[in-house]
């Protein structure tokens, strides 16, 4: 099994809403690295085209190098005179190599140049987590289909019974969701990484729904959790709730960042600015969904038994077809894109 | 002049996305105090009516009275548990209270209870710095609109000079806005933060057009704002910017709530999580933009001379109309709003 | 039982997505006849106070009686050229009335005030049929109330079996929240009719819930209905799941009304546009929202046998507490809101 | 010139908000013909693999060969039975073939199944004339970089000028955006239409900035275009304005359809039906500010005389580097992009 993403933010929520990797990768500390990162590179790229000394630009990295000698809040707070981070960032960098090197600080650069690099790198980042969580809940997932390849149970629409089909291969039909969720995620490292969060809460609002007292096919591993506070008879799934939660946040911020693509002139007055926290909040958002919902699957108990006493009378006379067939080729595939990621 | 909202959220965008008092109502701290609060009315309540004993309600009011002595992260990492951070916070609580009075911490209460009560005392407590902030812009924008009176200006449909107006008329209709925001807010303590960021923004974005090089109507107050890291002789309207730019995070957010109103059964598996942060964001969002916004009609310069000047040959002709009188009873009716509050 | 909003949007999606009267309500001939009582109410008010003769001010009132006379799509068309209607309407209405009363139409207005007033008249008018919805539906689960005010059914947290509860709690719950729906937009005529439809949508996504195959506590009355196109044996619950279909659309469409608060000047330069058609299909989702879900509770059919048999074995200890008493208190409270409309 | 997308939808607001190629390939009939070429290739498929007669597969072919015998209006209507308007289009070809050939309709599919795929065609067939729109603009753009590539203007940021920049380098920067864009578009046909939007409405809402009365840098080539209803001395920037308002409309439509990706089981109970309309109106929207951006600049008129003279005195001194290199090294990469369509 590849290594799982970690971690969750701390707080009173975050274990719940920003779960997984990616918040890690969005916090100030990480935004500030990247900033700086930014820096360092374009000094760098100023020595290489001959426009600052390479010692400046050497002293420039070097001041750089050390992330915790910048103060986050006083130059979070020094934002306020002029709507954005990068300019006291700047200063701070100058006050911190010799004056010989001041001028190789920020050469030939706007504020909006360094955040919005500097925001490319933080979401490339935290894409990475979140990749693994979703390989990972698709493997689980794999896992599922193929063990439970003709467990026959019934299929829904509209949350009534239709059709009989097995758990095996509405396991694949996850499996490929969030499979294809992750091929595009490698490729795509920005854009919309809402899209993500939407396979993973498909899946999560399934288990949801299977997991309901008296539908009971699925249910959570763990018997520590999903304890009520008022009832201690309950199981509930809290891993899937948690996945949803987490991925409903994503439409509503996803319509932010498609809004602020209208941008005025050379600068938008606004628009640009309300991005920073948007997409940070996107990412963790899309991050603790696949966090959530791999973990989800990683400790799913099929109740095959139900799932045969639960089909109605009117159906148990059809067979479920080649479903079966079709997972096996679904496995193919999925082992086949695991094998070239 | 009414007494500012103050301070800002910490951290790397906090002084621009975060501003004025209601980031500091909506922290993991103010949540977990309205928390314990609420445990603590649930108790003198259940006390009240005989179901607990008094004086074990009393050691659960002494238990909750110093929120120091809970570790908000440790609640936090503990709500992965269930799903919700109130379960953690029960058996802190009980904890802290004699075995006796065990019982009687979280009596007849789910935990949907507590939060969404703790939820409107956090918003309803948010809400106080951001009246203020209206109140406050709708002042300036009152003091603006007096001295402006008779002031001439290009009124403009579409980006395109279209009659003379006086600046006197265009500042009623700000300090109107505000005012109405303000008045309804008072009554609302909750349901749409939104809108009152919205009436603020209207605001922002004229300032920002008015400040353009080539208009130049009005520019803000403090000469050591708006400087650009890369170039020295702009004056960017940084709080006119930075109010659209927190009000710009609103319409997203406030479409999550509402989306979130389709809660399944007696609690929503999910739905109900999602509006944690989100109602969170959206009062700190809110805030800012009525913060920077009163902040940029305190500090406002109106440049009467570029008004003039701009106003093109055919509107010459023309005169204001009854403007100064229509300002002159916008600023009465604003008195009576004020001395009504 | 109030008289019922009827009829639905005709065309291939209107039956689903646009039922209700609320769509009769802004057709485009709907928005025409708006349009013009403004220009008449205008001529007549300018008449009034002296700025045109009383004669001329009776032919522009005489020539918008009939709204037939005018071509929609010409006028809509021609739009095209300035990007609002109300520019070739006013060409209309000028070439239908004698030379002398020319200057009396459209006097001393912008296209902007025109168009607004027509929306708010509109949008006043849409709310007619919605808010009769709303009632009859909340009178539907009042009577639902009334006679489960003891049926025994379990109460459940996301999808787990938690305490006993009794059907008619549920339904006075309901009730609840369609009537406080009701008088709230009995008050605001405008504002957000997105929130209207939110409550009918968690009426309706409780509905499916209770209908689900292995729940099978309620359903749909009429044995035409819910049929599939590949299946004979399911009974869908139609109007619930048209009901949320509906209502699903509010969120996007009041984030988009909300996002054009902010306008530029004295007229927007895109935002103002972009309302008239987002107002229209926001008064139409919810519109049907509300029709269907009232349909919806006005034949369900309640399985009190099921509700019974479905309790898990550590609920049927427990009793439903003193909910037929809570029913018997909203019941009056309905009541006196009933008689108060 | 490539052929331009022409035509709107009729009705009030067609021609500002529903222009462009697109809004006639999600008509009612659109859906219609999509609906009936599944059921056409359905049938097909079925005689292909033996599980109809070839016979019959061709019956069901010729009855769907002719729309015009299909009632849009009461197929709409019968979908109120159902929540679908797939059964009753079903019941409809089954009418129109023989007895012996009617199990040969919709054989083997859910109407979900049918809905979906016709949905992907519409979708698809909705993007060519947005395509072209999108391809018509930058080839628009591409001529104006190319004419103005050493025209000095000045860049601003913020609405402040900050650097001297050439107005062809402003043109090749929205001619990038609208080829990639279009790029795009090719590969995706469908996902999320409303990015292309988003790129028209930076380079209108850039277009609206520049026509200010007091900037004066462009205007509308059209002098019968953007007179006002009270004010015949504006020219207002129709074409521009009325981009952004189509545009204006993707952000929330767009929140809808990702929030929809949260389906249930086999078939959402909602979720799914909010599509149909959403996913029409996103595509009318998108195609709508497309259609009008290519309009704006293709009858764009440049003012360079004002582009000079409104340069601060600041700017006058430096030069705007190497933008006419830029401009014709993007020019290339136009052409390249072009040649390969």
């Amino acid at each position: 099994m590849r290594p799982s993403s970690s971690g969750s933010e701390p707080g009173l929520f975050g274990a719940v809403l920003a779960r997984g990797g990616a918040a890690d990768e969005v916090t100030d500390g990480a935004w500030l690295a990247a900033l700086l990162e930014v820096e360092t590179a374009l000094a760098a790229a100023a020595a290489d085209i001959g426009v600052v000394d390479r010692h400046s630009a050497d002293a420039v990295a070097s001041a750089c190098a050390d992330a915790s000698a910048f103060d986050v809040d006083a130059i979070g707070a020094a934002a306020a005179a002029t709507g954005t981070p990068v300019l006291p960032l700047v200063d701070a960098i100058r006050a911190g190599v010799p004056e010989s090197a001041r001028d190789a600080v920020h050469v030939g650069a706007t504020s909006q140049d360094v955040l919005d690099t500097a925001m490319m790198l933080v979401a490339r980042r935290a894409t990475v987590p979140v990749l693994a969580d979703l390989v990972g809940g698709a493997d689980a997932a794999a896992a599922l289909a193929g063990e439970h390849r003709a467990t026959v149970m019934a299929g829904r629409t509209l949350g009534q019974q239709a059709v009989p089909v097995t758990f095996g291969l509405v396991c694949a039909q996850w499996m490929d969701g969030l499979d294809g969720s992750a091929d595009r995620l490698a490729v795509v490292a920005r854009a919309l990484p809402l899209q993500y969060g939407g396979a993973a809460a498909k899946v999560a609002g399934d288990v949801v729904l299977l997991a309901q007292t008296e539908v009971g096919e699925l249910s959570d591993a763990d018997p520590t959790r999903g304890g009520s506070s008022a009832m201690a008879h309950k199981a509930n799934p809290v891993a899937a709730v948690c996945a949803r939660a987490s991925a409903r946040r994503g439409p509503g911020l996803a319509g932010t960042l498609l809004g602020a693509m209208e941008q005025e002139h050379q600068r938008a007055a606004g628009a640009w600015h309300s991005e920073w926290r948007t997409l940070t909040d996107l990412l963790v958002a899309t991050g603790s969904a696949a966090a959530w919902l791999r973990d989800c699957l990683e400790h799913l108990v099929v109740h095959a038994d139900r799932m045969a006493a639960n089909l109605s009378s009117d159906l148990r006379g059809m067979g479920p077809g080649d479903a079966a067939a079709l997972v096996d080729r679904a496995l193919r595939e999925h082992d086949s894109r695991a094998r070239s990621r």
